[in-house]
């Protein structure tokens, strides 16, 4: 079992080409998990921008669901400015792109003055009134694997309102040795995972199976005080096939660390 | 004057390239508007996915500010699936990268059924008791001309409560020949100007001068109906130099038609 560390390792292959290694355990029904993948892909971006050692914007499409196993990131940097650095990834897969993103890094900082601030953390009930997620939630034979590494802890309040508002704990579970309380603020690269970790809240409303991820960009806002995140995931409209998903992560001092946004298509119980 | 369709024309170069013509009077000071430059990207998007003719989703990075003038988008099909195309684009000039963009497009719908919708409109004065926007909001000096070819109709609450939340309403100008009050339903890659349209509701809060987008996401959600769109654009954090703008679309019958975010700088006075 491969800590995130481990898991989102990337080694130099020359001329902008990362090889990396599809861990089984960071998956969802079998396959690569989409934040993880974005972790991934956000490692060998800040192998080549060592002057902005964080990622401010991540925004990733989702060719294809690639598979366990090897993998090759490629990076070219777009320009490397004073305070920022642009930058494009692609993840392949036996010559397939997989995923396609392009970041934004730069020197985030921690707590950064709020000069203004309209983003209050929702009421999450505490975590020891949460329910951990079971290894299967929707349904016997679907395995989410990632659920032995990280803790979601989900305010049973969600599943009760059936407004596609998804609330809760997030943490890596270090009795499974995956990861450590501190991650979030030692390796900002896990909060593109945290972007995406939550499952999709339209299962509140009943949604069938499957939330693929066509789009998916995440912000940093600050480097996280120590501490599980408090997560907010919600959607605003499902209609077309699609639905839009907010995801918003605080630390444990109640500040904003990630906002993300992602597009996606669900299907729904036939009405 | 160059009407949307001329100004965001593009002309087959082969290879997957098209030549543009940055126009003059799509421009904030003098440089080409963000979410104009995010349209005509999308133009030579669509040029490569006759299956797919609309825009599901755009993200772009702004690299560096380009220049009125010749520049050429260069696009890759990444992958056309059934449903769905990824599209890489990038609108280079003068041998530099100016944005990157990361397209998915799609068949999009009139009006789908929503399944769940927790997005209703914001009250917005009337559009005649709105202020629609002068030439120099941000001082003599500083011209925007883009808003000679669209109506921006503020409401004045919106400065009024200083929220960072801006609302009103956004039409084509008929009046001098730039448009026409059902371009948004003709010509959907209009919403993706429309996502990035209004001024930063960073004004509201006295921050000074330009608001440089570093990135950009726009979804779109439906083909709006006739009339003007009603826009929300709003931040949640400014905080080390950086502010998101969530931006929201609805058309005249109440109905979600793009759902927008983007990061960008943002200069506040001296506390």
């Amino acid at each position: 079992m491969a800590g995130f560390d481990e898991a989102t390792r990337v080694e130099a292959a020359g001329d902008g080409t990362y090889r990396a290694q599809l861990d089984p355990e960071w998956t969802v029904g079998g396959r690569p998990h989409g934040g993880y993948l974005l972790a991934l892909v956000g490692r060998a971006v800040l192998a080549v921008t060592a002057d902005h050692p964080q990622p401010l914007s991540a925004s990733a499409v989702y060719a294809s669901s690639p598979e366990v196993g090897p993998a090759t990131v490629s990076v070219e940097v777009i320009r490397a400015g004073r305070l920022a650095s642009q930058v494009r990834a692609r993840l392949s897969q036996q010559g397939r792109v997989r995923v396609e993103a392009l970041f934004v890094t730069g020197a985030l900082e921690e707590a950064p003055e709020a000069r203004f601030a309209d983003a209050p953390p929702p009421a999450v009930a505490p975590i020891e009134e949460c329910t951990r997620l079971p290894m299967e939630p929707m349904g016997p034979g679907f395995r989410i694997a990632m659920l032995d590494m990280v803790a979601q802890h989900i305010d049973p309040a969600s599943f009760a309102d059936a407004r596609a508002d998804m609330r809760g704990w997030l943490a890596f579970d270090d009795r499974t040795g995956a990861g450590e309380p501190d991650i979030w603020r030692r390796d900002t690269v896990s909060l593109l995972y945290a972007a995406d970790a939550f499952p999709p809240p339209t299962l509140t409303l009943g949604s069938i199976g499957w939330v693929p991820t066509l789009e998916l960009t995440a912000y940093l806002r600050s480097i996280p005080a120590p501490g599980p995140l408090r997560i907010r995931q919600r959607s605003r409209l499902v209609a077309g096939g699609l639905v839009d998903i907010v995801c918003e992560a605080w630390d444990s001092l109640d500040r904003v660390v990630v906002q993300a946004t992602q597009l996606a298509a669900v299907r729904m119980p036939t009405a």
